[in-house]
């Protein structure tokens, strides 16, 4: 058989030129790329009906150096004492400076930067070099009435960062990234909050060599943002690792934190568990920064046994039966799977390509067994932790894939994924360079309610013509898990989008699930979170930010939609 | 070998008199008794120096019936008017339920109904019949300003439930005890909060033939108090359960909860987890009735599988190893045992006597192999869950047993202490009528200031001289665990107790321990919390505080201290 010789776009290879606005909305690593394979590639023209010829001329790529005129809205004076309490060093007041701190990376950040439309900068980018500069900017701030927003690896997708009142923006990565006690004794270490994932989990994977350990350790604490995100903004937003099944969310992560706040500073109780009121380390977390800025935190780290780790995978027959499997592993009290994972049909299709199964004798084989496609779906997972119990937790999930007549499909795919785990991100800028978005949601649903999430919100997203929709669980709990909602579509219009994206939140927030299971809410979700909370419990979160913030100047414009004076979308 | 007639005091047999203070004191079920052993009681006039001849008289035991003059604060008005909302059967204004709504089961309590010392009572004693009920309730009382108490099981060990203001104290356990539903896919139980322990769990565990469920389950909350406490007794005071080291503490069992306030009434979300700001769930677990009224809880259940259960025991040599040991099993990462305790080389000695051990070939074994009296510690234990994860559980802590030199005792030991396990307070009213106190105090504690917090605090009780303190963990976290001081003495006089009560609570508060682990504040700890706190976290509960009960009417009088204007011991 003749190989075609097949067309592949000339996909964006050199890292951004520096100072440019692809520097910014890039993901990850400037000199990282990881381009859709050439399944995914045909797939993407088949669903979205183009020919090659769509793929000779990108469009919006950002290359352009950003260079604007918006004044900073700080007097002389004010950027002066700033100066005075960080060093002259440590305050910017540049255009790319101003820009970089106020954009995360959701669809909507990176469009503005593309199409270059500019707002809710902040006025200087200061970086505190420890908490003596923290007190001195919280309190410097209040006096003047200062907004103060606050950044780490901004990876936020829900515009938690923004700077809508202009102001100051900290950015905590710069000096404030250290790690300041590792506790073999409690399995705690106490960072600064702006430590990126990888220099936190090398220090512990190698905690023998580098800090006289008596044993190597991990996080546990792997989101897909893991390379490019920190802890502060870990906890700030209450994220999620992919091994969360096992590990925890961060929220039972995270043992204690210290916060600077402009009625003062305080550091919540370490004790593992106690009874004494209402939880104020809980309290704190999941605050995105409307109360304080965080100064340090403690969290749980683990025995580092990498060698104990299992893959596993099935392709169970539909979606029903493929629920009542993973359902049956999260209650089955054998113990958990550090990753689990569950696509639905239209995502195991595509994952089935991405993993590079599709046209493989596997492929084959699931097909030959009457797994069909459009019906058929994914499963993977790893097990951790002591041998013993990882062995255990593999071979009841075995026993149970079997019961739901899943097909074993070795740890194949699960390795695949795996390899893919921080990299799937970097082909977004691929895509959109010729007007293709990738998007997401998260939820959290019930057992109860997951068919019916998935369903309408489902439905909501392929009522548009020509768009992809894949959805996974990947975080699981006895009483239910999240519906991660992935859309595709040739789109390149930020009122287009706009709507769409509001549809779908819409469809979420009405067929209960919630606002987000794991990237925090932020501006972007804000305008549904007042009367998805009610009024009564919205009252509660504004009077504690009133508390600790009382002239309103953490993360001011719209951060939960505190200081709107009704909710708007 | 003769066998000395041994003297056996006339330990009461009797329910007590209806009506008496006796009736209102005496732990459990009226007709339940369980006295001292032959040992134990020898034990205690070693100990004591006491001969038999102190054992004689009894006195103080209450038998009285409770007859005083203390008119109700409410006017004839009001009393109509609460009169009105919960119907004539429902409010109560005589002496002995007034008396009976007011007092817990902790030291001061017993005391003073022994003394008849009458204070803090409630005007008048509502049994609510149902959310409609509290919200009229909770309405006209924030019109009139009259205090509001709640109780359920009058368990309460820290002064939770008196009614410091007068007022009305709400019986949660006479009508609103019902099971609302049970939701077998999402492994929840809903209830009202005056559901008793062994109501839910006789439910749970007969749920095939009694709710047509699938299968049979447990809630896996077993705290000593369980017979003779309430759902929401165990959220507001964040109760933990014998078991919660692989249950999980109340705190993790709730996942949601419905609450009328003076401000309006509302229900926590029930995802298994989100990330969308401060968790309200969160927040209004362990207030204690400051907030308002619970209505309703949603909790987890589990499998219920007894069949799995596994028991272990082990003598080590001495504390520290002992120590280690358990630490290791907290941090392995093999799966939890259930129930897990450690107790130190006092409580062992005493622990061996009260199981029947001393004496029996077990006994001469373990000092056969050397493990000494005064040094070694008893570790004893269950493994629970899916049958393998037990068995493996148990084959790991017999492998860290041994490598640790533990001496493995067999599961009698574990056994003779499950018989037990909800029956030893009722040794508490036999000794204290003869002026022997048994009263507790726990704290929580890291791994690291465990062994600070044990002397200090034991330091502080043994200084009394002939006084006995036993200290166990029983709650084990990988950061750490609790402590739970047992202090057993002769005394009867109210200034005395107090006095060494508060030098107990400052050892522990300054030692770093917590001011409670699973027993909540309540009122008689409230003087330490606000200092504990401090000023920052303190006021956060506070304007949590105002925000719900802007008029001060829930649980008024020195709750977390809230209400005082400066904190006073």
């Amino acid at each position: 058989m003749k190989k075609e010789k097949v067309f592949i776009p000339a996909w964006m290879e050199e890292s951004p030129p520096a100072n440019s606005y692809r520097s910014i909305f890039k993901w990850g690593a400037p000199g990282e790329f990881k381009h859709p394979n050439k399944r995914l590639f045909t797939y993407m023209k088949e669903i979205f009906g183009l020919g090659d010829e769509f793929f000779l001329e990108k469009k919006e790529t950002g290359l352009e150096k950003v260079d604007f005129k918006k004044t900073s809205g700080l007097k002389k004076n004010q950027t002066d004492a700033l100066s005075k309490i960080v060093g002259e060093a440590n305050i910017h007041t540049d255009p790319y400076n101003r820009l970089r701190a106020a954009y995360g990376k959701t669809m909507i950040d990176l469009m503005r930067l593309r199409k270059k439309q500019l707002e809710n900068l902040p006025d200087a980018v200061l970086y505190p070099r420890d908490k003596k500069d923290i007190k001195k900017i919280i309190e410097y701030c209040n006096t003047q009435k200062i907004p103060v927003y606050i950044f780490g690896g901004r990876s936020s997708v829900t515009r938690g960062t923004e700077s809508v009142k202009g102001g100051v923006s900290l950015d905590m990565s710069v000096h404030m990234n250290r790690v300041l006690e590792i506790n073999e004794t409690n399995q705690t270490v106490t960072v600064e909050p702006g430590i990126f994932g990888p220099a936190l989990e090398d220090m512990l994977n190698n905690a023998r060599k580098e800090r006289n350990a008596s044993r190597n350790y991990t996080c546990g604490h792997f989101p897909q943002s893991f390379e490019f995100s920190t802890v502060g903004g870990w906890i700030a937003a209450l994220g999620s690792g992919q091994g969360s099944t096992y590990y925890g969310d961060m929220k039972d992560l995270v043992v204690c934190q210290e916060y600077v706040t402009p009625i003062g500073e305080f550091v919540t109780k370490d004790y593992p568990a106690a009874a004494i009121g209402p939880n104020m380390n809980d309290i704190v977390s999941g605050a995105e920064g409307i109360l304080g800025v965080m100064v340090s935190a403690t969290i749980k780290i683990f025995r580092y046994m990498p060698e104990n780790r299992r893959g596993f995978s099935f392709i169970f027959p539909d979606f029903d039966v493929a629920i009542a499997a993973v359902r049956e592993i999260s209650q089955g009290e054998f113990g958990l799977p550090s990753v689990l994972r569950l696509s639905d049909p239209e995502e195991t299709d595509i994952a089935l390509k991405l993993y590079g199964v599709e046209g493989t004798i596997l492929d084959k084989y699931i097909s030959l067994r009457g797994y069909k496609a459009g019906n058929r779906c994914l499963v993977i997972g790893h097990t951790e932790g002591e041998k013993g119990l990882s062995c255990h937790v593999k071979k009841m999930i075995r026993k149970i894939g079997k019961k739901y007549r899943g097909l074993y499909t070795t740890s194949y795919v699960v390795k695949k994924w795996e390899e893919g785990r921080y990299r799937d991100p970097y082909m977004r800028e691929d895509l959109q360079d010729y007007g293709i978005i990738i998007d997401t949601l998260e939820t959290s649903v019930k057992w109860d309610n997951l068919k019916e999430v998935h369903e309408k919100v489902r439905s909501v997203v392929k009522s548009r013509p020509q768009t992809v929709c894949m959805v996974h669980g990947s975080h699981f709990y006895p009483q239910g898990t999240n519906l991660y909602f992935i859309f595709i579509g040739k789109m390149d219009s930020i009122s287009e989008y706009k709507n769409f994206h509001k549809k779908i939140i819409d469809a979420i927030d009405k067929s209960g699930g919630s606002l987000s299971h794991h990237h925090g809410v932020g501006k972007m979700l804000a305008p549904w979170y007042r009367k998805n909370m009610g009024e009564i419990q919205f009252g509660a979160i504004k009077a504690i930010k009133n508390y600790f913030d009382p002239k309103g100047i953490m993360n001011p414009g719209g951060t939960f939609g505190l200081d709107e004076e009704k909710s708007k979308k």
